[in-house]
């Protein structure tokens, strides 16, 4: 499967006018660059439905809309048959903001109408997230370990490899790393969702899907659905600079994820799973 | 209209294995809570319709929604009848996450079919998520202005008043603010967007829907949704702790809205409309 992708603007240059200290400048900056971007998805002969729109920014759209649809349990990662932006639009500024995804299996669209949470009556909670989740993926055997060492390395190297943070300041990132602490895969977004979908993407993009014993690093903090997107790619450790949530933990003891929030300074907070870290 | 909720816990008490400085120790912690909520309307007769489902942190449940509904554009503020937890749900778990909003007049679900950022064809962009707010809200006209002072204090205020951030380092916290710096309202959630539509709700429910001669305080970043959000609620400037987006800027400069970023230190960055910031 062949994917290729233009170069897009990940920054945008704007003028600012920087105040403090009694002065008043202005400069030019750049911003992280922020477009909605469609994502559509099909089987052989289907019409491509529309998945999702999420605001994104722009690079790694193949891999964000496969890695979106993987990680969120709407198609396998072997039936990825071609990636494309849609043709079929209005004006050069759209060209790229849709995305299709072809499958070489039939797309089955009656899972979009179903809500995720939900349950048989109108009812949704936590509980039901979790189950639907466990539904897809049995908890992730214990076996893998990663040095403490590596551990408190990863959020240096994963900002040390920010290139657009590095010019913004504005940007999530999401960064795969093997138990020695290299680097695998990196990826950035205005969305801290889709810096990790990218990532997934990207590696199933390459035929790496499952991605045993690897640690995903985060820069900000853990919610439910990173943790269920780790879970469903196989990622047994979960890194995080920030705090994780409630159902995070919950979810991450139940899908056998290790969850380390409040990694800085040569500390860190282990919530599940500790017998990974040694 | 009556409204009451009842005590939610929005932290959630844990066991946490501390790591670093050669030592480990096992104690209690406390998470910000995340839970899934549906959000339905309904107008007088009509059966309630599913909206959305977010991941929240209990508390301003009914904010949540009726701010929800205003700032996407799909209800007027002075329709909102009655605010309620749904009764028809399977268990108590579920009893608090369904929250359904009561208009007096019909409720057009024929907007939840369309696509907000959507054109006439297939395309998205993000001139269209504009145009589609533009038509909803004019631009905010100039005339209101705040001190500088006041506005490098913010974050600080904000901070102050974020009870569940003090005990758990992982919750986004939108305040309200006058151009004195008085403290209107402040609300917090896991998700960012959540803690400034829990605001507007907030003032909504109090019926002080628009919020004239405002500054809202944000403790992220400043993304497209934030300035739809404030320019929606008439809320005159923005002030974060992080960047804006490029699309933030571009509809804050179309929407008349002042953007500040990179509030911190005693310095700020000024992106739109500075007039306003004396």
């Amino acid at each position: 499967m062949a994917v290729s992708e233009p170069l897009r603007k990940n920054v945008t240059p704007v003028r600012v006018i920087a105040l403090g200290g009694g002065t008043q400048i202005e400069r030019a900056d750049t911003l992280a660059t922020e477009e909605p971007m469609e994502i559509r998805a099909h089987g052989p002969g289907q019409e491509a439905v529309r998945v999702a729109v999420t605001m994104r920014t722009p690079g790694g759209d193949f891999e964000l809309a496969v890695g979106f649809l993987f990680t969120e349990g709407l198609i396998r990662p072997g039936a990825v048959h071609q990636v494309a932006y849609c043709e079929d639009v209005d004006t050069v500024e759209q060209r790229y903001n849709v995305v299709t995804v072809a499958l070489s299996e039939p797309f089955d669209d009656t899972v979009l109408h179903r809500n995720f949470f939900a349950t048989s009556s109108c009812g949704v909670c936590g509980k039901a997230a979790l189950e639907d989740v466990e539904v897809r993926c049995a908890p992730i055997p214990l076996g893998f370990t990663v040095p403490m060492e590596t551990v408190l390395g990863l959020p240096d190297r994963l900002r040390s490899s920010q290139r657009v943070f590095e010019r913004t300041g504005g940007l999530h990132a999401a960064g795969l790393f093997a138990a020695d602490g290299e680097l695998e895969s990196v990826r950035e977004d205005v969305g801290r969702h889709n810096a990790i979908d990218k990532v997934i993407g990207e590696r199933l993009l390459a035929g790496a899907i499952p991605l045993l014993e690897r640690v995903v690093q985060v820069s900000g903090r853990v919610s439910f659905e990173i943790v269920q997107k780790a879970a469903v790619a196989r990622i047994p450790v979960v890194s995080a600079v920030g705090a994780p949530s409630s159902l995070a933990v919950e979810a991450a003891d139940r899908l056998g994820v290790t969850v380390l929030g409040f990694v800085r300074d040569g500390r860190c907070n282990v919530y599940t799973h500790p017998a990974r870290v040694i």
